[in-house]
C-alpha cells in the first residue's frame, strides 16, 4: 500500500470527500486509469464513455467474464439516510448496467453503516430503505435477478465480518480510515462482508466481483482486498475489481453533493423546489452577458452542466452540442438552466410514476427475512 | 470508573492474571466485598461459605430474588479452547448453584472469543463445546432449564453487538482491555451481548442477572454494565450484577492455572496422569520433616489445600480439619497428597461415567442452530 495518506485528497468514506486532481489519485493510489480499458468493453456505459467512471481495480477480470460470457457479480448498495438523489442514481445506473450485461446482482443497503455513522436507528432506515429500493426498481433493476438485503438481517455477512476481524490490528484501520470510534470499524468489516458475500457457496462461489463506486469509498476496497489475500487460501476469493466514478458537485459550485450543505436536489422533490435550486445553482458562466458571448462559459466547473453531463442527456452528441456551444459564448446560463430543469421535471415526473408501481414490491423485499 | 489501571493488578481477560491482594482489588475497581452478604444468602454455596467468592457488584438485587422468589437469571459460559479443567469447573459450579435456586439459565460457549483470541477454527471449538456441554451435564447443569448457544450462532448476540458498539470510542476500550485487535474488541462487545442476552423480550425481558466469574472476568463486566446505562432508556436494561471467584492457584504455586504452564490436571487426564501430577505439586510444606513438625504447613500458599478447598472437600468440617492439622504440624504433604489423589481419583472416574452418558445429548445442544 502506498504511503500516501488518504487525508491528503481527502478521501473518507464516512464524510464529505473532495477530489481535485483524479489523475494524481489514481497513481497514488494504485488506481489503474479507466481510458485505457474503453476501447475493450463491448457496450461501455455512459459513464464510461463520458469519462466520468475514471479509475479502476482489475476491471480486466470483469471484461474478461463479459466478452467471455463467465459468471461475475456486482455488487454496491446504499447507506439508507434519505432520498435518493443524483449521487445514489449514478451508483444505481452502474449495477443495472452490469446487470444488463450478465452480472449476477447484489444490492447492499448498508443499515449497520447508517446506525454506526449517522446514528439512524433500523427502523427509521428500513422505511428509507423502502423507497430507495422503489426507486432501484424504477430506474430498470430487475427484482427478480437481484439479491437486495439490509446488512442488519444478513447474517452471513456478519459472520464474514467476524471471520475477517482477525487479523487486523488497530494500526491497520488507523492507516485506512483515522482515528474512530469502534462502530465504525465494525461497519468497515462489515462492508468488507458485503463485498465478499458473492463469492460464499451459498452464491456458487468464489468468481469475479465488480463494485462500482465513487472514489470516496475506495478505503473500503483497498481494506477489503488486503483482507481478501490473507483469507484466500480458506476460502478461494477471488481479489474484488472495482470502477471509480467522479463525484458529481453540488449546485452551489462545491466538489460534492452533501446533505448538510443542501446542495442538490433528490428525486422526491417537488418541481418548484427542483426548479428553485436549478435556477439559483452556481454556474460556469461569466460576471456579465458580455464577457460570456466574448470568452464563453467554463463547463468544466458548472454545476449545471454536471448534472447534464452525468444523469439528462442521454446522447453523446448533444452534450458535446452543448459543451460547444457553452464555451463558443452561444449558450448562456440562464437558457441553459430552462432547458436543464426542462429535462429534470420530465425525469422526475416519469420516474415518480415509475416508482410508485413498485413501492409494494419493494417493501415486500425490504422486509423479506 | 477508578483511575486505578487493571495492569497494575494485572487482571487481563484475554491473558493469564494473578491476583496478591483481593481486598485492595475490591477497593480498586469498586467490588463489594462479599463477606458482609453471607449471612443474608438462605443457602450459600461452598464457594461463599469458604471465602472462594469473595465480591460481588449488585448482588443485593439477586438476593432480593432468590428470597422474594422472583424472577433472575444466571450466565457464564467457556471458552471452547480446550477440557474442563479446575479452573471452568469453579463457573459451572456456580452457574448450577443458581439454576437450583430458581435463576432462569444462559451457558455460553465463546467461540467468538475462542477464534478471535486463540485463532481456533469454529469447527474445532464446536468439537470441544460438545466435550464441554457434557461435562457441564455432568456435574449437574439441567438440559432441559438452560439455554446453552454459541456465540457464533447467536444471531441476537451478535446484533446486540452491533448496537451496543455505537457509542463506544476506542479511548474508552483501551482504557479498558489495552489497546488489542480489532478482533478482541469485537468479541468484548460480543461479551457485552451475551451479558444483556437474557434480559432481551424473547427471555421475558429485562430481570436481574448475576455473572459468576473469575476476577480476571471483571474488566467485561465493567465495560457492559457501562454501555447498559447508556441503553437503559431503550432497552430498560437493569444492570447486571456479578460474583467474583478467586484464581485457584497451579500445582506449580503460580498464581493461576494456565494452559501454557501446564500447572493443572483436566477431568480427562489419565488416572496416572494426576497422580503424577499431584504428586510433583507444589506444596506449602516445610524444608524437613523436622521443621515441618514444629513450625507447621502454609495452607494459604499450597495447590494441594487449594484444590481441597476449592473441589474436593464438600464438608467444610473436614476442610477445617484439614487446615488445623497441617498448622500443627501434624498432616505432612506426602500422605496429605495420598489422601488428595484418591479424593480426585475417585470424583474424575465417577464424572468421566457420568460425562459419557451425556455425550450425545451434548452433541445435539451444541449442533442444534
Amino acid at each position: 500500500m502506498t504511503a500516501v495518506s488518504a487525508r491528503e485528497h481527502s478521501i473518507d468514506p464516512f464524510g464529505t470527500s473532495s477530489v481535485n486532481d483524479y489523475e494524481r489519485l489514481c497513481s497514488d493510489f494504485g488506481i489503474e486509469p479507466f481510458g485505457p480499458m474503453l476501447s475493450k468493453v463491448p457496450e461501455p456505459s455512459l459513464y464510461m464513455r463520458r469519462g466520468i467512471v475514471f479509475g479502476h481495480r482489475d476491471f480486466d477480470r470483469i471484461l474478461e467474464s463479459m466478452r467471455g460470457r463467465k459468471s461475475f457479480a456486482v455488487l454496491s448498495g446504499i447507506k439508507p439516510t434519505g432520498e435518493f438523489h443524483l449521487g445514489t442514481l449514478m451508483t444505481a445506473k452502474e449495477i443495472i448496467y452490469f446487470q444488463e450485461h450478465g452480472a449476477q446482482t447484489f444490492y447492499c443497503i448498508a443499515d449497520v453503516e447508517a446506525y454506526e455513522d449517522n446514528k439512524i436507528a433500523f427502523d427509521r432506515s428500513m422505511k428509507t430503505a423502502t423507497d430507495n429500493v422503489a426507486d432501484m426498481f424504477a430506474l430498470g433493476l430487475d427484482p427478480k435477478k437481484t439479491y437486495i438485503y439490509r446488512q442488519s438481517k444478513e447474517n452471513r455477512v456478519k459472520d464474514l465480518a467476524i471471520i475477517l476481524a482477525r487479523p487486523v490490528t488497530l494500526a491497520t484501520l488507523k492507516a485506512v480510515y483515522g482515528e474512530r470510534r469502534i462502530g465504525l470499524y465494525l461497519s468497515a468489516l462489515i462492508q468488507a462482508g458485503d463485498i465478499l458475500l458473492p463469492q460464499l457457496e451459498d452464491f456458487d462461489g468464489p468468481k469475479p466481483t465488480v463494485v462500482p463506486v465513487g472514489i470516496d469509498q475506495d478505503p473500503h476496497l483497498r481494506f477489503t482486498r488486503d483482507l481478501c489475500k490473507v483469507f484466500k487460501r480458506k476460502y478461494g476469493f477471488v481479489l474484488p475489481s472495482s470502477t471509480y466514478h467522479k463525484l458529481i458537485r453540488g449546485l452551489d459550485g462545491s466538489p460534492k453533493m452533501a446533505k448538510r450543505l443542501g446542495n442538490y436536489f433528490t428525486l422526491h422533490d417537488k418541481a418548484e423546489t427542483v426548479v428553485e435550486k436549478v435556477s439559483k445553482a452556481f454556474t460556469g458562466g461569466r460576471n456579465t452577458v458580455e464577457e460570456q458571448r466574448e470568452h464563453g462559459g467554463v463547463p468544466e466547473k458548472c454545476p449545471v452542466y454536471d448534472i447534464c453531463l452525468f444523469h439528462f442527456v442521454e446522447s453523446d452528441d448533444a452534450i458535446r452540442k452543448t459543451y460547444h456551444a457553452c464555451k463558443a459564448g452561444e449558450l448562456l446560463c440562464g437558457e441553459h438552466k430552462e432547458q436543464v430543469i426542462d429535462c429534470v421535471l420530465k425525469f422526475v415526473k416519469e420516474h415518480g410514476r415509475r416508482r410508485r408501481k413498485f413501492l409494494e414490491k419493494a417493501k415486500a423485499v425490504v422486509l423479506a427475512p
